[in-house]
């Protein structure tokens, strides 16, 4: 489903994006299409991650995987394509928990990856297998094996992802956010070299919310200390376009933390961390931010060609050369 | 969906109906249509549960709750009506296991048994709560919380029950079974009470397997006790018309154990147990068995009406008053 064009990017080494859900995820795809095969390794955020009906659901290497494998929902956002709903009847009928949507579809996804993990398969194990069947070129690797819960501290009190996010569809405010057992999350098995890889050209941070699927993925130490001293650039792209997210509680939640809702916003949360930051061509150039350079470039990706040019920018500002910083992060 | 017009059995107290899958789910309908509500209980076979894809499926409950709830699916006389297919579609394309088809509705049942169970649940717990959503008035009794594997030695070697039944579609010669675990299983925990219930009328063996699903609720010995001090007649239903059996495997079976093919034959299988075997009127009147009244029905069950027949008849039979033989099973 992937085209694969070898050399149809700048770069010739391999890339590192950073990525969450569904934003995440078209960029992604559009990275996957323009690199040589083989040449992307994804870091996916897995604090959303949670059980369900006994069922181990990773939404974020869901949407990643169904992006890469063209079975992505076009219309809802999240989900598979041509998904039916009759588990979900079913299941309300039995008098079983229906607050979380699970299509007939992409149950498969959530069945055979508990099986694998209750064989004792890692979740790095389970989500290789699933892309390999899937035919998917692009190395997934969910950012650790270890459990690690984004939880919110909201005015309803200390709230699970999934309760925040689907049961009580973002409305509460949100005060505070923490990441349960990243303190002592291992990185993935392979997170580590892909940082470390001396043919490593770039890392991209994804169009994702900043707080809830980038910032679980760099509260595991070993993966910030990784990114620290990493010797590629590191390029993030903004998920926020005219004070607006493009999807999700990534503006709502901004405001809650007492944050300006913008790109510069979402620059300045990078700091230390990044070379190069991507906003929206729309927007007015952020004000300087030292060792960051600004490129404008259409961060909005409604269609496959979008993704591809978005995917072509951000590998240009890799192949431009950057200064790249001390890291402080 | 289960009329429970009262009165209109001839049996004023309790019915303990034993069943295994479809051809018993069938008669368990007539008997919970005809029977006023609450009258009966269910033991139902489990020697064919096996786990899944992680998930536990006990294929006679089901088919027993979907034919009391009216869900069952009339023309391939197993699983659910309205079924959709597409997780099965979906865990191919993931490469999971396909050969034992789930559909999506019917996976409700599985998914939300094992998480039952996985929460602490006793397997009679969960399919009372099961029954209870789906507006069941019998009580559906696992014959045991244990587990109990219905195995057959083969031509094959030993093969567990659904690989000999789906897998393997019942290719493989039988020469042997066995029942694993039945020995050190207890019964299901309101399986005794049933039994030695003072109101109990009638104890009903259905048409199913005798040796796949009878007699695996037979080898647990608590119930083969409590079934010898039962003070109700048991009365046996041919699951075999005219040499043939309506539904699987049990003709190809018998033949491989050496057995005749007949009504007559089963009746002499639960000799020493029954009062009374009900064989089809089509067939001609068995040879005389010490203990056991032999009575013609119309035993064939296509339609609503005609489990209500038989159920009548059954009924009818016990109403008689038989001489209760002592048992020696």
């Amino acid at each position: 489903m992937c085209s694969h064009e070898p050399g149809s990017g700048h770069v010739k080494g391999r890339v590192v994006a950073l990525s969450g859900g569904v934003g995440g995820a078209k960029l992604v795809d559009g990275l996957a299409r323009v690199l040589p095969p083989d040449a992307l390794t994804v870091i996916i955020n897995t604090g959303d991650d949670f059980r369900h009906l006994g069922l181990w659901i990773s939404p974020d290497i869901d949407s990643v995987v169904y992006a890469l494998a063209g079975l992505s929902d076009p219309v809802k956002g999240w989900g598979r394509r041509d998904e039916t709903w009759n588990f979900m009847e079913a299941i309300r009928g039995l008098g079983g928990a229906d607050w979380f949507l699970l299509g007939d579809a992409d149950l498969a996804m959530h069945v055979e990856r508990t099986h694998q993990l209750s064989e004792g398969l890692s979740l790095t194990q389970v989500t290789a297998r699933i892309a390999c069947a899937l035919g998917i070129r692009a190395q997934l690797l969910p950012m650790s094996d270890d459990p690690v819960a984004t939880q919110l501290d909201t005015d309803e009190g200390w709230l699970d992802f999934q309760d925040y996010f689907v049961r009580r569809r973002c409305m509460p405010a949100i005060r505070d956010i923490r990441f349960a057992g990243a303190a002592t999350a291992m990185a993935g098995p392979a997170v580590l070299e892909a940082l470390a890889d001396p043919e490593l050209e770039l890392v991209v941070i994804c169009p994702s919310n900043p707080f809830l699927s980038v910032e679980p993925i760099l509260s595991i130490p070993a993966i910030r200390t990784g990114l620290m001293r990493c010797a590629a650039p590191v390029v993030a792209v903004t998920p926020i376009i005219g004070g607006l997210a493009i999807k999700g509680p990534t503006a709502k939640l901004m405001r809650e933390l007492g944050l300006e809702i913008s790109a510069a916003a979402v620059a300045r949360r990078y700091a230390g961390l990044i070379d190069a930051f991507i906003f929206d061509q729309s927007d007015a150039v952020p004000a300087p931010l030292e060792g960051v350079r600004f490129v404008a470039a259409q961060t909005l990706m409604r269609e496959t060609p979008e993704r591809e040019a978005l995917a072509r920018a951000v590998l240009a500002v890799a192949a431009q050369g950057l200064p790249l910083q001390r890291r402080t992060l």
